[in-house]
C-alpha cells in the first residue's frame, strides 16, 4: 500500500525578482513591484510530501519527526529570516520566483530521502499564490 | 523542468439546483434545500493551476500577474455578485452545480491559455464541499 | 471565574442590499453590485459567544451541545439555503447587511440565553468583511 | 468530462503508537512522545474525494449528501470521540498511524461507493502533519 | 501607547469529561460522548494575549520569542501529547473542560508575565468550539 | 445599536529590526535573526475595526467599499513590496516592530475615519504572531 505523508514548514525571508542581465527597465516592466531594488518579502509555507510503501511493522511510510528535521536543517536553517537573493548561495544568481525556490528545495531535500521514496514539493509565496513541484 | 502554479480567486453569487425537465416535486426530492426557489448563494473560491516548463530567464511557468487579470476577466467579472441561474449565459440552462461551474471555468480560462500548458481548476462551494477538474 | 465560550456555526444565503424607499439608480450608487436585482449570496459563518461564570462541578458556563442546538434551531433552519430577502421575516423590510444580520441574530439568541449570560456575535459575510454585536 | 468530488468531516480521537510485539524501550525510542501509554489525541480532519464522470441531467458525480451521509456512518459513528487502541476493531491490533488510519477509511468507504468510482482519502493528523491513500 | 500582543501555540491531548461524585449514568446524561471511558483527544490551539506599553526603544510590549518559550515550558511541556485526566496535576480532579484547562494555563502563564502586563488566554478545542478568559 | 465593522487587507514587506543607537552586538542579542543586516520579510495581514451606530436607513456603519479603499491608499500602497525600514518614511527611524506598525497604520487610517467612529487595528505578523491597538 503505497501512502504520501505530507509535513508542513515555514520561513519567512526577504527577496527580490531580478534577472543581472536584463536592464533595469525590462526587469521593472516584466517584475513590477516584486523588482523592487530594497526588496519585499514572504512568510513561505512549505509543504515536503513523500510517497512510498506503509511499513508493514511500524505503519509508517517516512516517520514525520525525520521530515520535520530534514525541513529544519534544509529549508528553515537556510532560508528563515534571510534574504534569498543577498544571504543564500542558492539565490544569488538564480532568481527566486516562487517556481525555482520550489525546485531548490525539492533538490535538497530530494539529497535525504531514500531513492524509493517520491517526493512533492508544495511552496506557497502567498495564500493566493502556490507552486508544486515533483522532480519531472 | 515542469513545474504547477495556482492562483486563487473568490466569487459570490446566487444560485439554485434545478433541472427543468423535472417536475418540482422531483427537483425538491434530488436537490433538496438546493433546489430552494428562490435561491441561497455562496462565496466560491476557485483555484486555476497551470503547469508547464520553468522558463531558464524568468524562472516563470507563468506571471500570476497575467492568471489573476484572466481570473479577474473571465470569472469575478462574469460571476461575481450576480445569480448564475438567472444573469449569466453559461447556467441559463445548465444546472450550476459545483462540477459543472468547474468545468464552465476550465474552458473559459483553458482559451486564454497557451497550448503547452496544462490547466487544472479547484472550485469550493463551501469549506466542505469542492470539486477538481483536468479537461479528461 | 468569568469565561467566554464561543460556537461557529454557518448558513449559505442568498441576499440583495436595497432601500425600498429609494430609487434604483440611488440604489445602484450607494451599494453598488450588491445591489444586484437578481440577489448573489454568501456563506455566512457566525459565531456566538456566551460570557458568564464558569460552574464550580460541571466546569462549564454553557454546554457547546446547548449552544450549537440553538444556534441550529434560530440560525440555520431559518436563515440557510434560503434568500434572506424573500424566504425570511426578518429582512423582508430591514435591508440584510451583516450589520442587520448580526443584530437580528444577536436578538434571536438573547431569548434562548439566561439573563445572566453576556452575549455576543461575530458575524463573517466574507473571509475578509465581518462584523460584531454585543447588544449595546 | 471526469470530475472529482471532495467532502470534508471530522473526528476527534485518542490513541497512541505503539507496537506490541517490541519492548517498551524500542515503542518509546521509535515513536517518542506519541507513544505515551495513556494516550494523547487529536482533532482528525478526512477529506473523500471521489472521481467520476459528470451526470448530464443532475450535474453530479456523486450527491454531496449522500457523501457525507456515509462519511458519517463510516467514518464519525465509529471512531469520534473514541480511543482508537481501545474502543475501535480496526486498531486493536494494527498501530493507528495516519497511514493505517487512511487506508482503513478508504476501505470502509470503498464499500460504499459504486465500481466505477475512483476513491482517495486524505487525513489530517494535525494542521502540519498529513497523508493520502488512493487504493494502489 | 497600549498594544496587545499575542502568541499562539499547541498541544495534542486526550482527556474525558467527567465529574467523579456524580454517577456514571448523571456523567453520560450530561457530557455525552465527551465522557467516553477510554477518553478521546483534541488539537488544542492556545493563543497568550499580553497588554501593555511599547517600550520606547525596543518597540515590543514583550519580546515574543519570550512569550513563545513560556508557552513552550507552562503548556506545550506540561500537555502536549498527555492524558490530561491521567498524566498531569492540574487535572487529576478538575473536570478538564476547555473552560478549566483556560484557567489553569491563565493561572501558569500569569506567574510568569510581569505584574504591569495584562494577560488573556484564548483555548480552541476544536476550530469550532474555543473559549476565551482574561483573569476577572 | 453600536456595532463593529472589520476589513481584512495583506502587505508584503521586507524589514529589519534595528535600533540605531545600540552596538551590532546588542542588536543581535536583543532581536536575534529578526535583526538580520539584509533583512527578511512577511506576508502581513491587518484587519481594520470601525465601531459605530447602524444607520437606520443604509444598514451601515460604514461602507466596507470605503474601508477598503482607505486600506489600500493608506496602508497597501505605502507598505506592500516596499523595504519598511529602507523605503518609507514611518520607518527610517523607527523600530518596524508589529506594535510600531500596527500604531502607525492605527494613526494613517484614524485621520480618514469620522470622529464618532472608533478604531481597533489587528497586525499579523506570522500566523502565530499578531498585535493589537486601539489608539489607548
Amino acid at each position: 500500500m503505497e501512502v504520501s505523508v505530507s509535513r508542513k514548514s515555514n520561513f519567512n525571508s526577504a527577496h527580490r525578482l531580478h534577472v543581472a542581465q536584463w536592464s533595469d527597465e525590462k526587469n521593472k516592466n516584466v517584475f513590477g513591484i516584486c523588482n523592487n531594488e530594497n526588496y519585499h518579502g514572504h512568510n513561505y509555507v512549505v509543504i515536503a510530501t513523500v510517497t512510498g510503501e506503509v511499513d508493514d511493522v511500524t505503519g509508517f511510510v517516512i516517520d514525520t519527526k525525520i521530515l520535520k528535521k530534514i525541513l529544519m536543517e534544509e529549508v528553515e536553517t537556510r532560508f528563515d529570516h534571510k534574504n534569498l537573493n543577498l544571504d543564500t548561495d542558492e539565490f544569488k544568481v538564480l532568481n527566486p520566483t516562487a517556481e525555482n525556490i520550489a525546485v531548490v528545495i525539492w533538490k535538497l531535500i530530494r539529497k535525504r530521502i531514500e531513492n524509493n521514496l517520491k517526493l512533492k514539493i508544495i511552496l506557497y509565496e502567498t495564500e493566493r499564490n502556490f507552486v508544486e513541484y515533483e522532480g519531472k
